[in-house]
């Protein structure tokens, strides 16, 4: 049984549901490619949400990346996040945000990042989100393996199912 | 369907699967406190595990604590770990380990622990972790809001599932 939603996610409320949709990368050190993509926010009634992410290759279906996290809210416009990937890579964020019903944006810059001995290097990244009418967008932009910040991934959701 | 184990995760087979358990925290800080516990160990066919991992209060059964990682091979003897927690704490961890068959020992010491700007301080998370005959029991000590290193957790949990 779904529990009732804490109220200090009620400004997360737009954010919640499974998300499908597709994007593309690109970086100077690697080839750009494009990606299938779900998304899970969701709540067990406490005062944070959880974030699930995977993508998939478009030509095979083969699982490409994941990451898993959470958000909590700070104040009415300030939220943070953390992010753990498989990759050996940890991240902390804080996000200032507006929350107005079902529109929803929130432009986290990341505070620290960590990666551990045998990852590649991850000095910065930022993630800005926007949702509009069950539409989840977003952007991520990094400083990584020694190159300057800037654009890396794009992608487009839909909301399949409300939370 | 279950895509094959990636060989680099052959280490990490004990693991593999769903368990349950109890176990109990303390610290100066707070009163001591028990919980039930559920952790998943999981694999997607990529050269990592995933962690997931819940704690329930014993006399309601409401949540208590979640967190989320991801576990990878270095060598034959040193693996990594990365967690998120929903209280703004990330960890990025090395951990010596000796998998044999079904026995299993991993002791990870973080390397980094990083907290968002609303979270309580954590300095530093060791992770003690035996699996023996289809019993996990792990040790969890650490350096938290300006308390000295010392032991916080410990639980004893059952695999209930295979992989």
């Amino acid at each position: 049984m779904q529990p009732p939603l804490h109220q200090a996610c009620l400004p997360l409320v737009p954010l919640l549901g499974l998300w499908r949709g597709s994007g593309n990368g690109h970086y100077p050190t690697i080839d750009s490619f494009e990606y299938s993509e779900e998304i899970v926010f969701a709540h067990v009634g406490k005062p944070f949400v959880t974030y699930t992410q995977k993508t998939k290759r478009v030509s095979d279906g083969q699982p490409l990346h994941s990451e898993q996290g959470f958000l909590r809210v700070v104040d009415s416009t300030v939220m943070e996040m953390v992010i753990a990937q498989p990759t050996g890579i940890v991240e902390t964020h804080v996000g200032s945000f507006v929350s107005n019903g079902e529109s929803f944006i929130v432009n986290f810059d990341s505070v620290e990042v960590a990666t551990t001995p045998s990852a590649k290097p991850v000095e910065q990244v930022s993630r800005l989100v926007r949702i509009e009418n069950d539409e989840l967008t977003y952007d991520l932009s990094m400083a990584a393996v020694g190159e300057k910040f800037q654009h890396h991934l794009e992608a487009k959701l839909q909301r399949v199912q409300p939370d």
